[in-house]
């Protein structure tokens, strides 16, 4: 376990603080002022740990990042490689489940609203997409290679549709607030790509 | 061919250029006096059209489900129903071709910077989406009778995944900037859904 100083512990609960409402009210209606008010963290060590709103809101997507990586590795696990996806689809319905579709996906949502305007997050979420789906495509090969996948399809453009299907789906679910949308697209996804 | 007074004319544009800082900026980042800049339109008559901007926004949203709906309409053409579908597909393909993946979805859009915190305009969204999805369920039933799209799996379910898969690729391609990530999830549906 690591022991944060006190600095650190402000970052973290600032970081967290600003991610909420980013996720509730997206990066250009959040204000600084707003994070102040909320953490009830001083104007001086606001600025000490992040210079501006720019640095702050990037520093909130590199620890979601982060979370959702440690999220895959815990989530795609299993015996066989296709069970390893089954279970990172299950995983990733219970915690929108668990979020009642609230908020739906940083990720999906920093990308919409900023990848035209913010050159340096387009790329980290690009990044983030480009991660995922190689971790995906590596598990859909193995998978197709056991037989268990179907291999008449390329495994990376299979991976690309799968995690567009399931950002679909959560933003579907998301305006609907019906668990049924994702829930559909995972179950058609398991059905089509299974052997 | 309907003719407009100069009222409608001014409404339209108004609306059409509202339009453009929306898809651009989102909904909550455009303000009334920058839409009056741009068009040149009075305050008096801006409000004249539009009580404020919660109303001009829908208007948007209206305008837009108008023409998406016609865009549908000639999208969806073809022989057979799969040809109808496939067709669609490669439509819309070019449409965002076209618009350099700059702006992607509105409704997507909207989706995710509304459907939390605006209540009318996420129920329009979900009607949009659902009208979209009731159009291709149709279809896909159709084709299925003919035995053109596997059958296994219940239409309704295929048509919110093939929806979802659309919304996520373009999302991922305004990201990545590149027409492969829809392009990719178009052949992919394509292949997946063929007998």
């Amino acid at each position: 376990m690591t022991v944060q100083t006190k600095g650190e512990k402000t970052r973290t609960r600032v970081i967290r603080e600003a991610r909420k409402l980013i996720v509730e009210k997206g990066f250009k209606n959040t204000s600084i002022n707003e994070i102040i008010a909320v953490t009830g963290v001083k104007k001086g060590a606001m600025y000490f740990h992040f210079a501006n709103k720019e640095e702050l809101g990037f520093s909130v997507l590199l620890d979601a990042k982060k979370e959702f990586f440690n999220f895959l590795e815990v989530s795609f696990v299993g015996e066989s490689p296709y069970e390893k996806i089954d279970h990172f689809f299950l995983s990733l319905l219970k915690q929108q489940q668990n979020a009642h579709f609230v908020g739906g996906c940083l990720f999906g949502n920093t990308a919409l609203e900023m990848s035209d305007s913010n050159e340096r997050y387009a790329n980290l979420i690009k990044e983030i997409f480009s991660d995922w789906t190689n971790i995906l495509t590596r598990l859909l090969k193995e998978a197709q290679l056991g037989g268990q996948v179907i291999g008449t399809i390329d495994a990376e453009s299979l991976a690309h549709t799968i995690v567009a299907a399931l950002e679909g789906g959560i933003m579907m679910a998301r305006v609907s607030k019906k668990s049924s949308n994702l829930a559909d697209c995972i179950g058609v996804i398991r059905s089509l790509i299974t052997v």
